[in-house]
């Protein structure tokens, strides 16, 4: 087993991050009938929390690694977050993006200083193409979420959390490859903590669901979802045994229901998020909930869209 | 002098408000050279930092005042602070604003339960209707920045700054009728603090300035800015005679710069603002300053914008 060490983690990163807002959402909380509070990494630096854990893994990387530069494949915002740790440590870092991947989130990896190369229709085949990459240009091949340097990254959410708001009943995270999920349920096991974690996939891409009932690795054979940051076919074997160590509560949601919570933040609290990161939002206002959770808080993980994505919105 | 105890008001209001983010935005900091964070007072209840004095008024009011109900002019945040302030504390609440305020606000205004009268092309008509319908109807009339436990509850934000962020410099204000400048001046005084604050006007609605200059109470023959949150022709007695014993530095911005802050907002940091919520983000844009303010914090103090209003910039 991995030593996963939040705290140290933690420390590790404060220069680096930015301790994202917690704020209560009235009009959440009215919906919700509890409180409910939204954990902000849509302001995190590059726009989501993916950076915790590509910062994490920039910090450990060992130097004859990082010395040959870093390679990596992403939906988007992992590569932002590797683009930028990469500037802050002064290493060379290509990101190979899908072609559907929002302008917004090349446009950025790019002022950061990264290679970016555009390749495949959806996650997993343009993480083929980086490991090809890999062993052509002898370049450091990074996985998205499947590394415990990236999961310990993404946990840290959970510590800041629970240091602004210790009574917090239930943590609600979106799911795509399962390094948040897997990063919240090791830091709530460090933190000794009893708060509850949830996750929530779109119904068209519930590879972590569709694996944990399998009882192995499943790769989807399609998927469906405009939450194109969490669209990933098979997670990661290492957060499958982690979710699968703790098995968390988990939810579907569909894409109607991700609209409107996008929908709902865009009109009610003036909060623009991407469509992947308002799935706990979805998730949340889908759930029925016992009493005796009095105090939630929905992760949004992202707001790197494109601003015309909005349109139908405004 | 009134008595304010800015430290008194914060433990008062504690219950009521939400503690807004202050948060670190790299793009404008990189393009200050600076360190530079917003306080987002747009997610504040009401979505306005108005509701600070708001809730303080209702919290401070004599209680046959409150019982005669209150009415208030307001071109939309102070009105819905106010129609809140009288759902929390039971107090029947009539809010005049100008025909022209956003929908946002009007449609806010009347879920929270307060009655709302659509009279005048400004605030400055508005209020003259709500003083002759106090007389009417026998109501208290509030106003809207001119009243010490207004001053007092906007104060508290320098207050939430500060033990915060300590090693702030400077706090840069958007300035209406002078409440928020006015109570931000008299924290620094009772916080014992050196932090430089400044308010900042539309050049086309200067009327704290004009008032400054001309060492008296100026009333502005016309107005013209989208700036309609700090669109006021005539500023507060109460706040002229404090912002002139403090004398703190002021600017003025064009329509133009408050256009190019919110569309900047929106597309590197994903925020939404009203035009007068990001007067101050104008303002340091087009600031030049010294070397030694190395940190540097905004109020962007509401986000009632219809969503249309964003059609241009999406």
């Amino acid at each position: 087993m991995t030593n996963f060490n939040i705290r140290e983690c933690a420390k590790r990163l404060s220069p680096y991050i930015i301790k994202t807002p917690l704020v209560e959402i009235e009009a959440l909380s009215e919906r919700a009938g509890r409180k409910v509070y939204l954990k902000l990494e849509s302001m995190q630096r590059t726009g989501a929390f993916k950076f915790r854990g590509a910062m994490n893994y920039m910090l450990t990387l060992d130097p004859a690694e990082a010395k040959k530069g870093v390679i990596t494949a992403s939906s988007g915002n992992h590569g932002l977050g590797m683009s930028l740790g990469g500037k802050l440590r002064g290493i060379k870092c290509t990101v190979v993006m899908p072609v559907s991947a929002p302008l917004t989130k090349q446009n950025r990896a790019k002022s950061y200083g990264a290679t970016l190369v555009l390749h495949g229709a959806d996650y997993d085949e343009a993480q083929e193409y980086a490991k090809k990459l890999s062993l052509e240009h002898n370049y450091t091949y990074v996985p998205s979420f499947n590394h415990p340097a990236i999961i310990e990254g993404q946990g840290t959410i959970l510590a800041e959390v629970l240091t602004e708001l210790p009574q917090t009943d239930m943590v609600i995270a979106p799911v795509g490859g399962g390094g948040l999920l897997s990063g919240l349920l090791i830091a709530k096991e460090q933190l000794n903590s009893d708060v509850k974690i949830v996750g929530v996939e779109p119904v068209g891409a519930a590879s972590m669901q569709t694996s944990l009932k399998a009882g192995q690795l499943t790769t989807l054979a399609a998927m469906q979802t405009i939450a194109d940051g969490v669209a990933v076919r098979t997670p990661g074997n290492l957060n499958l045994d982690i979710v699968g160590r703790f098995n968390p509560e988990m939810w579907c949601i569909d894409d109607t229901e991700i609209r409107e919570a996008q929908k709902l933040l865009l009109s009610e609290t003036k909060l623009i998020a991407e469509t992947a990161g308002v799935v706990s939002v979805a998730g949340l206002l889908a759930a029925k909930l016992p009493q005796e959770i009095k105090t939630v808080v929905c992760v949004i993980s992202g707001a790197n869209v494109d601003l015309s994505s909005l349109q139908g919105l405004v």
